[in-house]
């Protein structure tokens, strides 16, 4: 593994770690909570944060706008959300460290393989923080250190 | 400049691009505003995520709390941003392409120069991400793309 996919790899397990440690929190009387009218509801902002990861290095390799309305159609539970995330988690770090060839998304954005990396880790930060954020707004007390 | 941090800038770059857009939407009288009770005023996050990029970068290289403090202490008008934000990631792109030593913050986590250059960058998403939801609760119509 290079120093960089080291790095790249630490950070987005630090967002991963702590992306569960929200998952936790969330109570199941708010799973259907609307936080922010006409945003996502908190479970499918949580649902969203743990598939992505995989997700969007389908979209790096070309998948078809319907490969991936069939990839996001497998419903994830809230029970499952921990072991979704974890199996994103792994399927990413493979294909970094291994590497994969990317292809135009569907709607045409190209980017190399090392940009698609970062693509997906800032992503999964930017949705932990929209679930970090729905959280607070309905009272939750969190006591999670969202950096080191 | 190699591939990695090619792709880093890049998507740095729409970060920082994107957070101008947020910053232009900004109403004066929404400045002191608190979305979210306990949490940052809008102002605060727009001037932190502004000036981060730089910051981060300084904790990396070992700046003291003093130094750090006094960092902060600059204040930065909202007429300003723009210019802090590019200041910021003019900074951020000449030190992550020249390389920079590292040492322990003044808390005592060490990382790697990547490893910074990648936290950076995490962090600037999860507060543009933080101004984006603080916005969207004021009631902003925000017609903005957050990823390309």
């Amino acid at each position: 593994m290079t120093d960089w996919e080291h790095a790249l790899i630490r950070h987005v397990g630090v967002g991963v770690k702590t992306s569960k440690a929200l998952f936790e929190k969330i109570e199941v009387q708010d799973w259907d909570a609307r936080p922010i009218p006409g945003k996502r509801t908190v479970g499918e902002v949580a649902v969203h944060l743990a598939v992505l990861l995989e997700a969007d290095l389908l979209l790096a390799e070309g998948a078809t706008a319907e490969a991936m309305q069939a990839f996001y159609a497998t419903p994830v539970p809230r029970d499952q959300l921990n072991e979704r995330i974890n199996r994103a988690f792994t399927v990413y770090q493979e294909k970094v460290t291994t590497g994969f060839t990317t292809r135009p998304t569907y709607w045409g954005v190209t980017d190399s393989m090392n940009g698609w990396a970062i693509e997906a880790a800032v992503h999964l930060y930017h949705h932990r923080s929209q679930l970090y954020d729905y959280l607070n707004i309905l009272g939750y007390e969190l006591e999670i250190s969202l950096f080191e």
